[in-house]
């Protein structure tokens, strides 16, 4: 298991052979989550704290559940009842909290860089849960393992995004990680949201939605943020669904095996109908069940440097180091 | 101990036989929450998701405590932090729900019929908590619970409930309940309160405080919600006290015996004086401490067809098997 | 170890010997939360109710992980959304959490004298998390504690409290168990804030910066709650800061061993400097980690008349209990 690091702050950072690792460990924890008694040891007696200054249930709960499972114990801080509010700095924030003896500090800021900067001075691991438009690495890993799961392999596959990438700090942590694992991405929308500045970065940049999707393996939509809505940037929602949104009828150019994915919530009949969102190619809840073991491997190896983890996890619960090991990065 | 059933919905479908196999586990559990160590093994590794979209916080930390002391992972979500916010449907936030693996979802909703419609896709187990003006269940089970305790039987006990019964959710699950184990029930109030309609389920209705309280062996306060006021209904505060408020004087029309309840928070000097809510015939605080052994029996029976509980329910720590199927339904 | 009380309610009442009691307990819970497994079992199968009628993100939190490490239970009851705002009083609210066997209730309420309130009827016990103007006692401890740890004795120091003293529980709470203890208090600020009053419980009373801390051996600052402005107290916060704001230049007057302490969230630029707030003096992150132990120490100690608590705990986990009794008050 190749892991030394003490934070996860993005994908774009990491190597391919982290990764793999990650992606590797989440496996074993997928199915610790399909047991009856859903507990295993390695957090025990270690703190986690959900320091949310942007609200996410959806994202904290995972998280929560992710610690719990890993029999830590957990503490939410949300900025709308905190110190923050009465003008601390997010510096001391997490000074306190780490007097407070804090093992691991899950931070969803509305900043990008936040992680970054409050990882300059932690001792406490620091894990991004999503930074302004910057990244959300746990949700570009567990977009990864759900098309790894389905596909094998992810070198070669070709993924296209579509949707507000500008803004959008998922598109961000798929583009990386989908790269750095020899994936082709494209990268689709209304060409206000979709500049060109991504085939810098190794994408393709496309503002025809046929083209974008009929030839792809996976197509990933982003969920349009139509309550805080870029009003600048299309004329509105319905001219949006009308040149963008994925229905039945446009299902017929997408390949019969392609994935149909969506970081959630969804808005039934934006950019999804029902009856793509529901049916036989969308993996949107196996995303949210994958969510949970990515984010528990997380938790896992950034604790192992430090705590009582490989050793006190039972071999019988989760699958043999041999076996984390044994997978080497496919590019 | 004959229970098969998935879900917690209403009172109105269980069977006598049902609602008895319930309250006398829920006497089982009573004993665990008067020991030092408040902490029982059944629901180990489950994870209870306290889904309030209707906010609670005397229900939820009920429900919170119940599935704590069984040992169980608990996560709450509340609406106005929540998905539910952005525009996701019940219906998704359950399927994301389970797909981190929820075990349990309490919802209280005010659409009444919400957990009934959850119920018709759920691999989760649904308990209701309350929905709009239809059922809450638990609420009714832990009043039957404590009339049982007190009077030993429920069968031809004369059962007054006074308020407002049009709107409440506690009146029909209570009703339902005392019925089916042989009751009379008598619903009464101001008379744009409590219609005629009740006459057909077999209760009698009375506009008469004298009336309804005089022959009762337990009287079932409702709280008036003075906070969302049905203005329309009758015309002050003031005026429903000066008709129906139990206070000293007209607890000499009661019996010495009957008792006092009420599903609180209570409004003291509106629907009770304090001389009668702290009265020797007061049973309130009763009611509470019941809910919580109601709640955990629910969560255990429900957990029962599926999960390690009975085989891992140290006998020493709940009364055996046998006393619990000992106990046949009164009617 | 001489601890016979249910309550902590304030530090006005305790004797030194009581104080001494809970630092000597404090000292062996700080080296709990310095191992990789921060969890020993006294409080397992206990619930503790953090009841926060006046919310505090920073001390429920602080309260919350001393229970979680003590293995209890915790439910967090927050006044926004509970019955308080249903127009329950804060007695019923008591009888309810007691009804549902609550072990613990950590009040933090605006009125002075709520906890005391709650004393007389509780069969729970009773710990004020701060009330009103009037005490913070386990900040008071913490500070007491971070004062011994650094300079070993109590008696005969001089401690210098500057700031908002009027309507400071934190002050308070630092006067009673300091002159307890044999210190030699000074009360400093702005005259409006500063009465002479504390002359009468035995105070220094100065309203001159230079004279209040030149001789000082700890500098206890407090927070000038700008939030809520004691708007007819002082012309503005630029004055204030002007006048009593502690920075590098007045630091000269300090003498160069003093402490310089803080309860937070500290206002960088109002009433402490950067420099000063981040400098070797300051041990205001000590004395949040200090909170902690001093609240698995009242917890502990409130619990030890009638739980499993000492024969329950490691020996090898806490020091042992001749070590806890075998320092004697040093006044």
């Amino acid at each position: 298991m190749i892991w030394n690091r003490r934070h996860l702050l993005d994908l774009q950072s990491l190597t391919a052979t982290e990764l793999i690792t990650i992606l590797d460990t989440a496996r074993s924890f997928k199915t610790i989550n399909e047991r009856a008694v859903k507990r295993v040891p390695p957090l025990r007696g270690k703190t986690v704290v959900n320091l949310f200054v942007e609200p996410s249930t959806r994202t904290r709960i995972s998280f929560e559940l992710a610690a719990l499972r890993l029999s830590a114990d957990v503490i939410n801080f949300t900025a709308e009842s905190s110190s923050l509010k009465k003008g601390e700095t997010l510096k001391d924030t997490l000074r306190n909290l780490e007097a407070l003896n804090a093992d691991f500090i899950i931070l969803r800021h509305h900043a990008s860089g936040a992680p970054h900067f409050l990882a300059r001075f932690a001792q406490a691991h620091i894990v991004n849960a999503g930074d302004g438009a910057h990244e959300h690495p746990t949700q570009g890993l567990l977009d990864v393992f759900t098309i790894r799961e389905r596909k094998g392999n992810i070198a070669g596959l070709r993924v296209t995004i579509l949707g507000d990438i500008l803004y959008s700090r998922v598109a961000r942590s798929n583009i990386w990680a989908l790269l750095k694992l020899g994936a082709h991405v494209t990268v689709a929308g209304p060409s206000t949201l979709v500049p060109r500045v991504f085939e810098q970065w190794g994408c393709r940049v496309t503002w025809n939605l046929k083209e974008a999707i009929e030839d792809a393996d996976v197509i990933n939509l982003l969920r349009i943020q139509h309550e805080r809505q870029r009003v600048t940037m299309f004329p509105n929602l319905g001219e949006y669904t009308a040149l963008f949104g994925l229905n039945p009828q446009r299902m017929q150019w997408v390949k019969p095996d392609a994935l149909i994915m969506h970081p959630g919530p969804i808005n039934r009949g934006i950019e999804i109908e029902s009856e793509v969102a529901d049916g036989p190619q969308s993996v949107i809840l196996e995303q949210v069940n994958n969510g949970l073991a990515v984010r528990m491997a997380v938790l896992f190896l950034l604790n192992g440097g430090r705590g009582p983890a490989s050793s006190e996890l039972d071999p019988k619960m989760v699958s043999k180091p041999a076996e984390l090991t044994g997978v080497s990065a496919p590019s």
